[in-house]
């Protein structure tokens, strides 16, 4: 049952990474799957919950800064934890070890939303408790999550239960580790604990930037025991101690007996709800009289709902559609919906990147959202419109005096790269989120987001290629940046970033003659406030029609930048194999000095814009970076793999794109336990869809070309474009097409065109 | 006269430049003309005592950290205080302020070596005394330093005067200035103290690294009291409290009584003395005998000497000829004689640079001696030598396989600067050490440096090359590197670099082929040692043969580097005064990617080797970069002035060395509170030597075409050559030259050749 994680046996060793791999998210709000009783003997996990966006500042000291160096650094908060729950048998903490936990197992429930846990434990004195546990944060109500806790006896026993939420938390650490931090972190502080019956509720503020958390935790019970006056343990026992407020309940359990503590927790941040205090009794109101097992239906019905339309279906890979399904049930777990937020690169899962956005939203997850759930791609832009006036800021920092720049690594906006050859330098991606914008608003045609935003993001980032471009005989040069390939850092003419840049120019001048033609008000009023001059959209026009992309006519391909053929080939022959990564291995000046790629640079701009006319560039660019690429960054294989598909190669994109699928669910790069690749998750689905699926949008006419790998008979997934929704169903001999929600819409299937009205099926002899 | 350097009037305001200007140093030990009674009142200075090279390390933390990033830094140390001489007057304290201070006046006498001053003090009760100071730090006698404390009774008074070792010192910090170190750095401490009769010792260890500091300080007086009986103050009282060692007296004195104090303290540290302890009791027994009278004399003789083999005559031109003295004298006060220490950039005057060397060493201030103190060159040159195994290690953290790659910034050796691009990427100082070790082998034919040291520096600076340069078709390329203009960083085939790497290949080359030839046993013990491969120099050879030397044929110049010209030009008018020095104003990538310097680049390459052939190509890049050098660096100056004076413009050439020759004496750059640059004072002996007096070494045969600014009428300098040293004054008619010592020798004048015998007169209507 592929919608189903599982584990069984107690793992201390996988403790971490486990607790990644079941964690609990809905956008907002990420419970890492600690254990309630607490981290179990001898094993070293990262507690953790996180609420997306919800950051604290820090001083960035630099040992030489330069001007224009970024001097306060944003850090996604660990916050208040309301996982604990403690139990005593007989007075003994029910701590798990390998030796008293038994039955242990583990699941996430895909279909559900849930993830669990349960195990039967075993007190020093020999007597046994079941314990089973279920957790969710739910998606439909994005405050909220919730902990049903139950406990069997199955010998008579005294418990003593207690339920904390504990204020007094920081960031992880680990000075022995250097892929963590190895400072501490505390930015939060308690103001406030009150006790109201079963409820706990507590506010924290952050100590740099004064923003506010709070937290609201209502308890109740689900009894069965034999002493039929018991529906309720009773009342409780309140306890405060250090930024920990605790209820306690004692209760006398026979044999075969059972209660269940439901823990629903409530959180809400200043970032969102300026009464946030208000909201937060709001949100636990309405949750008052539900039970774990409504909060449950709810789930399972949103994702009845996101499994139809953002589902994948593949006969004759198992494994591969299981890692598929694991990969989009994350991303639905870490998409923020609300437009403060965006996809930090480890989701909700974890502390890795310091719950900072980069431009692996825009171009590796984004397009799932945007052809699946089309509303969420609109909040993850209409972010990047929150944090304009920020972007404005970094432009004016590097020295332009128009334009935006979109920082490298962010959450509310500031640059938090500390290192501009692989951070600023990187101002593609302008481009990147530009040519999300046009992406959007080619499958959606939703006027009302360009008007109130798209434009103003289109104009700022293209104004930025004339600040750092120039004319030198006839043709526009970009110097001086870094492309994807963090590898070649500092160059001229970057293949990539020129033609996303083109894009950039050509969308913005697009915009602009809509608006002049259709929206003339719009444009008055926004050229105003922006001080757009009158030559800018001429210039951009010029500098588009003469951007420099570098081809070499010897060998009919696209060199990553000006000087990239002048340098040596790396010597992979003499390089160990334990010197990869190589930049953590190899000074990145001198690697700067090589032909060799850390991830797909030219090839992710032929799949993001197709290539410029002949297929024999694109096929000897394809070997060429091919041969020279070490994917050190986990962003690449997708690309290679969908650029081999596009070419007529299923087999070997197959080969890159088992890499990817299930690169968590696999662990395969041992570092699962920071928290998971999501921008690895979304490349996943566009090495299906884009790859395999051969989808490409174009203009109002959606294309698909399927070419399946040997391994698989079908591959099926659906498309939102426009008002139309589109189910896919291709096999090894036809391909159908299924209108399922919307007006009849013209395709492409293998080249040629079709009207879509219900069904449509072409066999693939036609291809 | 010009060798006094002289002020009157007490000023606080330029307290701290004052202690700079004033400074006494030997090459050895530094200290700055702080007060011995303290700080004045409301007066900021910086106190500090320095030894060249004693140091110790402070972790480099970098808030991202990279393969291969420094993580270990240097800086030098301020030692223990042994210039505190505090005086009551009736029980108050002698303090200066603008109210009690009259008749103030300091001088540095550069033919005595001696830093003077003395002012006339009122106490609160309107008594008044006479104080003279006179300190050295001796020339001869590298580890003493002394002070003669003179103190005359103008009222009846009863003295109190104490005198103290601090050895409880840190360094300067600021946390208000970002000029200078924000963080508290306190290295040392005392490990013991101990009093005998008038004499304090006192040993101290730096606290990362464990090196030793051994102070002794002697105590004298000489009496002239009405009280015949008192030759001496009598038995003295000692005091001891937190790293302070003090002893005091008490003297009554009538009007016209005045004693003086003599203190002449001897510094040794464990980098140059294993048994330093035992060394400072030597020294100081040598110097028991002898008054700061007899110090004085033997530096009178010393500096009689100095001036004669190395001073400079002008006639027309007080006040730049005042400033070149000054600067000429601060060199020597500010070059090592040991192998252990170089010049760091500040000299001893300060904590500016935290006491680094740099390459300022070899290409501005080392000629200097080279052509007038070859000893001190020598010692220069060997101390790269001591740093050979060190400047291996940092090669191997770039990633290269051989060879060496000198540090860009260091004391012992490792690299100390925090960013690369304007730090390791600027391999060309591998090419300025190797170019130095060929100019003091050309001058000196001092074979045994070469088998000793220099082979070996060579073989090792000339591997790197091949290490990060690479054949591209019939082309040797060297990429991502940074030249000497910090504004263009990690460029490809910067001009200046692949020349000077071009010049250090055929140097090595040359002494490889010397060696095979005549030294052959010292050639295969150095290639077994450094394992120098078969055809490694059959790659230094095509390598320099095929050397890319950028040069662009419409416009008959030589680009700074591939990609220059592409580049636009800065806009320069539309840059604010206050925007200067740019690097303070703008981000470093975005000063990349104009044309714009910071300083001299192609313009040095031409200075130091000549151009290639064409005058006009020479003209046409001095009037290119000539619009586009900002001068930010105090380098820049003295380079185009040489060009300028070389291309037979020397009023052109004048307007830039008034910029550099009294650069410190004027505070021009309003900096030289920090310290002396004494960078820009070997420029300026260059300007005037190399510049106007038109020097130039050429193997065996020195060559001099004068060209005198219109305001000289005459320049006269000492040049020493192989065995001999010539004498060379030239005026507006003529030009003089006389074999002052050694054998005679072929010299050119305006290209003719000539045998200089004893005297040589040639007019200047030959030129």
């Amino acid at each position: 049952m592929s919608f189903l994680l599982e584990t069984s046996g107690f793992s201390p060793q996988t403790l971490a990474l486990d607790e990644t791999l079941f964690h609990t998210a809905n956008g907002y709000i990420g419970v890492r799957a600690n254990f309630e009783e607490g981290e179990p003997e001898g094993a070293k996990g990262v507690r953790g919950t996180y609420l997306n966006a919800f950051y604290d500042t820090h001083p960035i000291i630099h040992p030489e800064k330069l001007y224009g160096f970024p001097e306060t650094g944003e850090k996604i908060l660990n916050v208040s934890d309301v996982q604990i729950i403690r139990v005593r048998v007989d007075g003994e903490y029910l701590s798990l070890n390998s030796s008293n936990t038994m039955d242990f197992h583990r699941c996430l429930d895909m279909r559900k939303g849930l993830s669990c846990r349960d195990f039967i434990w075993k007190s020093r004195s020999g007597k046994k408790v079941r314990i089973e546990v279920k957790r969710l944060a739910s998606f439909t109500r994005p405050e909220v999550f919730a902990i049903d806790y139950s406990l069997s006896a199955l010998d008579p026993v005294e418990i003593r239960l207690e339920s904390s939420v504990k204020g007094d938390v920081g960031n992880y650490y680990d000075p022995s580790d250097p892929r963590v931090s190895g400072h501490e972190f505390t930015a939060l502080e308690v103001v406030d604990t009150s006790f109201s019956g079963n409820t706990i509720s507590m506010t924290s503020r952050t100590k740099a930037t004064g923003a506010y958390l709070w937290v609201q935790v209502d308890h109740s019970f689900r009894m069965r025991l034999s002493d039929i006056n018991l529906s309720d343990p009773g009342p409780s026992e309140m306890s405060q101690d250090k930024g920990v407020a605790r209820l306690s309940w004692n209760i006398t359990m026979s044999p075969g007996d059972s209660f269940t503590l439901e823990k629903k927790a409530v959180f809400c941040d200043s970032l969102r709800h300026r009464d946030g205090f208000k909201y937060v009794k709001k949100v636990s109101d309405e949750i008052s009289g539900l039970q774990f097992a409504d909060l449950t239906r709810e789930q399972e019905i949103y994702l009845e709902g996101f499994w139809m339309e953002s589902g994948i279906g593949i006969e004759g890979d198992d494994h591969i559609l299981k890692g598929l399904r694991f990969n989009l049930f994350h991303l639905l777990q870490s998409a923020s919906g609300n437009p403060v937020a965006s996809i930090p690169a480890k989701g909700l899962s974890g502390e890795g990147y310091e719950g900072h956005y980069f431009w692996d939203t825009e171009i590796y997850m984004l397009p799932f959202f945007l052809y699946t759930r089309p509303e969420i791609a609109r909040n993850l832009l209409q972010y990047r419109y929150t944090i304009l006036p920020e972007a404005r800021r970094h432009a004016r920092d590097l020295g332009h005096a128009k334009g935006a720049a979109y920082p490298w690594r962010t959450i509310a906006g500031r640059e938090c790269s500390a290192y501009y050859p692989s951070g600023s330098a990187q101002y593609h991606i302008n481009a990147d989120i530009a040519y999300a914008v046009w992406r959007y608003w080619e499958a959606t045609d939703d006027v009302d987001f360009i008007l109130q935003y798209g434009a103003e993001i289109l104009f700022e980032t293209a104004r930025i290629w004339l600040e750092i471009g120039n004319f030198s005989g006839s043709a526009f040069h970009i110097n001086t940046v870094t492309g994807p390939d963090e590898y070649t850092c500092l160059v001229n003419n970057n293949y990539y970033t020129n033609r996303m840049a083109q894009k950039n120019l050509k969308t913005a001048i697009e915009i602009f003659e809509l608006l002049k033609r259709s929206y003339p008000a719009v444009l008055s009023e926004l050229g105003d406030r922006i001080n757009l001059g009158k030559d800018e959209v001429g210039n951009w026009t010029k500098a588009a029609h003469a951007m420099v992309l570098p081809y070499d006519a010897e060998l009919d391909m696209n060199p990553q930048d000006d000087s990239f053929l002048q340098k040596p080939v790396w010597d992979f022959k003499g390089t160990p194999e334990d010197k990869y990564p190589l930049l953590l291995h190899y000074h990145h000046m001198t690697l700067s000095r090589f032909q060799v790629c850390k991830q797909a640079d030219t090839v992710l701009a032929y799949i993001l814009l197709g290539g410029e006319g002949r297929e024999s560039t694109l096929r000897n660019s394809f070997k060429y970076y091919e041969s020279i690429t070490t994917h050190d960054s986990s962003l690449s294989y997708a690309a290679f793999s969908i650029l081999a598909a596009q070419l007529g190669d299923p087999d070997k994109a197959y080969e890159y794109f088992a890499e990817t699928a299930a690169l968590d669910l696999d662990d395969s790069h041992k570092n699962t336990r920071d928290g998971i690749h999501v921008a690895n998750m979304g490349g996943a689905w566009l090495a299906t869809v884009w790859g395999f699926g051969g989808f490409r949008p174009a203009g109002p006419i959606p294309s698909f070309s399927p070419r399946l790998p040997s391994k698989w008979k079908t591959l099926s997934f659906r498309i939102h474009y426009r008002a139309s929704s589109i189910e896919v169903q291709a096999a090894r001999d036809k391909v159908r097409l299924n209108l399922r929600v919307g007006p009849p819409i013209d395709v492409e299937v293998y080249g040629s065109r079709y009207r879509l009205e219900s069904e449509l099926i072409v066999s693939v002899d036609r291809a």
